[in-house]
């Protein structure tokens, strides 16, 4: 076996989370990431963890969706149950052919989003951790090379995540205490919104393997003004181009796309809180230096900001504070790397995707 | 899609279980079967049920059994809670390479089938369905191409199942109402069992498929005699061939095998259970022309009859009766078709391989 994918495991089971025998551990993977499932489970035979092996097959999930009437979908009892028994969940990305449910009409992915919520907050109370694993489907939609692809993953993942964390902790500083957030890209973005309260958090590729960001959540009312995403979303196998959307004290007011904006819409009308942001991120993992159409690392590059419409994050949000709830948790990203800024309560902390802290930055 | 492979799974959703919205239904299946787990995925859709995907990965199964101390097996409290809200189980079999697990210690087969042994429970009280998908792995252990193969699993398994059910019927007159049976094959298996008060089933393909045989339970106290399983047997990767017990009041008392012993003597020592008869099968399926070295298949043949150590079929045992329990049910199979006998109340009722009711049968 190649020895980075061995790292990777050892990644996962070491620094994404502490697996320990009395664990119910629980795998979803696709058969193109095979390898890493079998080092994945080594290291937790080692441990004397409990595990189960669920196959995210996509051919599988789009001739269900295509045979099922959406008003019939509900939520699967028996996979419920077995997550509320879960205490940890890997969830690893592999395809071959990431274009593979772009036949499913848009309503089937809101209606299946709505049948998961309860699993979906089962799984949040886990120990819970997205990766990817390297596959020629991926490479491809990446404009890369296999051989390139891997290397560009691997990079990201089998990294210093102590250094990664003290590098993230300086913007912690300048977000975490913040009231008032602006970002600026171009003619077309021009956001403003309250972090008041709201705790960031530095993401060390806990949650999500490679890690790299500083996320935290918006108050729900207080987001306004107008965000051109200009980096396309990969939903449902289909790709939504130049996201548009103008906020009124908190909603989602217009919206347009490019591409694919009936799947947009459908995100949108889920249920009300699809309307508002749940997630404001900012990315600062420099070893992701390229957009690969994935947003597990889109959102993690240090040129990059993203917002999610949909559910909050519930550690950004205090017991006392309101929490967007929602039953999508839809990410989308602002190239920062030109013409950009963000700015923390009338500070500038970023410009043209270089932070205050960094080299190179243009008061 | 191949025809033959929509119609396997009409098969499983009409014949062999009736799947309806209500439905919680569990597939298990490897990905070397995943035209199947499409075409049965997208009829589960058309019924509005609603399934879970468990991907039988051997070589993840290998990994994590190698790596674990068998002591720390333990039930996995998620899988065996998801199992308590399913109501219907496909598992499908289809190997790249039937030989995975078999570097995997005995005693760790043992051991796993103990830890499974309250989810087995439950899954038994679901309606379920063993098949097999045919691939290249399961054609090349059966000495065929890959296309030969393919042309005889579906013609095992998309047949008249009605016309079936009434050929095995007469063998059901026969041996519901039997007191003692008596099995004789060469020099080297002659045992005889009570069959008294147990019910004997009709198997048209329920619970298998393909299915194809009528089987009961002895009484767990009475199997007297020895036995030659002179067909190979597949467990965990390995073969064991020329298994032979020798049984003294119900319980096996010697035993031996000419490849891969250790390997029987883990399954017969995992618990008492295991050292007793659960189950008498007599095959029936002369569509099943030629041993594939796959139990599924072999036991259905009709020069063949097999008995499993083990777990009793609760269908055979009626309430008042005694039930042999165990985590373990490991079929064997007596080939019958030379020199050999089945005798109910010492009267013959198949001389090798032919049964009374069959065109050609000597008294």
């Amino acid at each position: 076996m190649d020895p980075r994918v061995s790292d990777h495991a050892d990644v996962l089971v070491e620094h994404c989370c502490d697996v320990t025998a009395d664990d119910n551990v629980l795998v979803r993977a696709p058969p193109a990431a095979e390898d890493l499932v079998v080092a994945l489970y080594e290291r937790l035979g080692e441990r004397g963890a409990r595990p189960a092996l669920h196959w995210g097959s996509a051919r599988a999930g789009r001739a269900y969706a295509r045979a099922m009437d959406p008003e019939e979908y509900r939520t699967a009892d028996h996979t419920l149950a077995e997550m509320k028994a879960t205490d940890i969940v890997f969830m690893i990305g592999g395809s071959r052919n990431t274009a593979e449910t772009s036949d499913v009409a848009p309503e089937m992915s809101a209606a299946r989003g709505r049948a998961r919520e309860p699993i979906l907050k089962e799984r949040l109370d886990t120990q819970w951790v997205i990766t990817q694993h390297p596959t020629a489907g991926n490479a491809q939609k990446a404009e890369m090379s296999t051989e390139g692809y891997e290397a560009f993953v691997y990079r990201a993942v089998n990294k210093d995540w102590d250094e990664q964390r003290e590098h993230q902790a300086q913007l912690v500083d300048l977000l975490d205490p913040a009231s008032e957030v602006r970002i600026v890209s171009g003619d077309t973005t021009d956001v403003t919104m309250s972090v008041d309260g709201m705790d960031a958090i530095n993401d060390d590729g806990e949650m999500n393997m490679p890690g790299g960001e500083v996320f935290t959540a918006p108050v729900p009312d207080s987001v306004d003004g107008e965000v051109l995403f200009d980096k396309p979303l990969l939903r449902s196998g289909r790709e939504i181009e130049d996201a548009f959307l103008r906020f009124e004290d908190g909603e989602v007011v217009e919206h347009s796309a490019e591409q694919n904006e009936e799947l947009l819409t459908a995100i949108l009308d889920t249920d009300e809180g699809a309307r508002r942001l749940g997630e404001l991120g900012i990315g600062m993992n420099r070893d992701i230096d390229r957009f690969t159409y994935n947003m597990l690392f889109d959102e993690k590059m240090g040129d990059t900001v993203h917002m999610a419409v949909g559910d909050a994050i519930g550690e950004c949000v205090p017991e006392d504070a309101e929490k967007n709830e929602s039953a999508q948790h839809v990410d989308m990203i602002v190239d920062m790397a030109e013409d950009s800024r963000i700015e923390i309560d009338g500070e500038v902390i970023q410009r043209n995707g270089t932070f205050r802290f960094e080299d190179g930055f243009e008061t």
